[in-house]
């Protein structure tokens, strides 16, 4: 098939990639200490009602609410203390009418008791007496049983991704340990005969590999783990040995390569060579990232991205990170998205959607949007970026003034113990 | 001090705090991989040009731009093509006036060349020569060395939050250590004769303890080490010795205690013994997460966090997150911010600023905040929130309708290998 079929804007490009990629369906279970970010791979149904008695939500006393009916500054309620309700241990005693009992917040509701009236609402009049000033509805200050979730109720479902709150209504039920979905493993290959090992000095005309350090990133933040496979010259030969040897190992296959038109088409070719349906994009009208192969090789998506490092970032977070994403079974993630108004006109390439780097500032109580210009892609350009601005397909650029909607690359990231 | 004078609004709180708390200094190296959100502690300096030499950003020929003034379609300039530069390789030829040699993109410009030809304005008239049809200037297509970074630049500043960019450039100057701030150790505490552990089947009156499990993981979240140190009786003799324990080994301390009068009064009198100055906020005017109590002993920040676990996850992202940016010496992370829409009227504490839990949902093109409201601060609430919206101190709440930010609990996050 010729090229210039296989070239597709980006959404028709993610499209067909995404009728070709199924959850690989694998889990594997884990601590709720190793379950930050991970994605739930079954619902969690709530074993048990929490909380699993009634609580009081205020420091007062527990009382029977129609007691406390028509109880005014002026008109108290007169009210019998019985006792303390100690913390962490179920009540020995039980209200009658007329009774009230002192409870702290977190406290368990004593038989008979169905409301708590406030502290602030109360006054001692002796050792045994209160007066009450307010009246309290049945359930006032009370948290009933299974009001947070409910036993039997379906608590999280199955593709969630886990944060810090989802972990703690886990414990609140008792769950210690959760199925979820196994971390993709993304085998990431440079290729270049220009291309060497970062801490090798590089000689006249080569180039250190970025490529393998800013994937192997990314892949980490997008949920998948890295699998760095090192270096392959331009040589079909090398790169289809490589990339079989990868495939053997891996959920996902990740090539950068050159951009120029000969190093594209072996790419190409060989990506499209490793299994069934082999290559569904071949070049998407966006810019940086033109250069980009989307295929699928026997189920696993293989992706050819450009070598320019910026490029391949961009490439990286359009293409891969989705399809992380459904290989897991998750809900696919976004880059948080803030609105700012554009600083500078935007020229954009005709026919494709451009990808402008900007930096975030704030004057006059708004945040403006600073376009990063750089010569080429340079890495600094992303350095200095606090996102990425998409320039529709067509429009013929964006005016300074406009407002635009800026992709963040957030420092908001976890770190494991 | 009477408790009055210790009850503080939240940017006065945190003022209070940020004049006691100074970057710990400790240091360690970290290869890169390992690298993917830390703090530099230094500033990197590039000790080389990148890139290294002159690169081509096309396919082309590597021509003097003089040879190509006036050409035109009609009027092509003639060169004589004198070999092809190859890739990872200094090229062996000199281009004399008159000549050119074919490049790829990423090739190194050969000596007697100051700028490239796109391949696309050019003809082959015969094996040795070309038409070029269009005019290139000096530097055209090219990256000159040092156009990324320059040798003896500051590449990074200390301070700087490593996303995947800022590896790409240290590995492309030949970087693969670096020197970052160590994570910050948070000792967390649980307290309350009623909390018991998460594995343990709770007794009526008792609570499984949430706090401890998502503290942890909002303290991976925001950078630091958490250390749980488990769950100590509302005791203020058992809540001194484990602070003071605890104090030993980290560089933080967050104790999350009940809500109770008589508990809040322990937490903090013993908060307030364990070293100089001590107590520093007693109650901020907040809701939820009043009871919060700001401390230092002898240099170490010291938190008590309400016992309830949203209102300590509130605190926690307003006081503890931003400490912990501190003590790293990093520019402070906030949370992304997204405005929405306000779906529904939200009443407001008065005197105090509201926290308050919502969902986001896109409605005809809009983004509108949807309030997650429960009769009490419910960990589910916080299951079902996409971000937490403020209502400032004494706004009488907010109508619906009005526009506002949202603090994003985003997904966003990574994972290390």
């Amino acid at each position: 098939m010729p090229e210039l079929f296989r070239v597709l804007p980006v959404e028709a490009a993610r499209a067909r990639l995404r009728e070709h990629v199924r959850p690989l369906g694998a889990v594997e279970q884990v601590t709720l200490d190793q379950a930050l970010g991970r994605v739930l791979a079954a619902d969690v149904v709530s074993p048990v009602d929490l909380p699993a008695f009634a609580r009081s939500t205020m420091d007062g006393y527990a009382v029977r609410a129609t007691d406390t009916y028509g109880a005014t500054e002026a008109l108290p309620a007169y009210l019998t203390v019985i006792g303390e309700v100690p913390m962490g241990r179920p009540p020995t005693l039980r209200l009658r009418p007329g009774e009230a009992a002192l409870v702290h917040t977190g406290g368990m509701l004593p038989p008979g008791a169905d409301a708590v009236v406030m502290l602030e609402h109360t006054h001692p009049l002796d050792a045994r007496t209160i007066e009450v000033t307010r009246p309290v509805a049945v359930g006032e200050n009370v948290i009933p049983p299974g009001e947070d979730v409910a036993r039997g109720q379906v608590l999280l479902r199955k593709g969630t991704w886990l944060r810090p709150q989802e972990l703690g209504a886990l414990v609140g039920v008792g769950i210690t340990q959760v199925m979820v979905a196994r971390r993709p493993r993304v085998a990431l290959i440079s290729t270049g005969d220009e291309v060497v090992p970062p801490e090798v000095e590089p000689a006249p005309g080569q180039i250190r590999d970025i490529n393998s350090t800013t994937l192997a990133a990314l892949t980490l933040e997008w949920g998948g783990l890295p699998l760095p496979r090192g270096i392959v010259p331009d040589d079909a030969a090398a790169l289809a040995a490589a990339a079989r040897a990868a495939l053997a190992e891996a959920d996902v296959l990740v090539v950068s390569a050159g951009s120029s038109v000969s190093t594209r088409d072996m790419t190409a070719a060989v990506l499209g060579s490793l299994g069934k349906p082999g290559l569904l994009v071949h070049g998407v009208s966006m810019h940086p990232g033109k250069p980009t192969i989307l295929a699928v090789a026997d189920g696993t998506p293989v992706f050819g991205l450009p070598g320019n490092p910026v490029s391949a970032m961009v490439a990286f977070d359009l293409f891969v990170a989705p399809a992380l994403a459904w290989l897991m079974g998750a809900a696919e993630r976004r880059r948080p998205v803030v609105r700012a108004r554009l600083a500078a006109n935007v020229p954009s390439h005709p026919g494709e959607e451009d990808y402008v780097q900007v930096r975030l500032e704030g004057r006059a109580g708004e945040t403006w949007a600073v376009p990063v210009f750089g010569k080429s892609n340079l890495i600094t350009t992303m350095v200095r970026a606090d996102g990425v601005l998409r320039v529709p397909l067509d429009s013929g650029g964006l005016y300074e003034g406009t407002e635009v909607e800026v992709a963040l690359y957030t420092h908001w990231m976890r770190r494991e113990a």
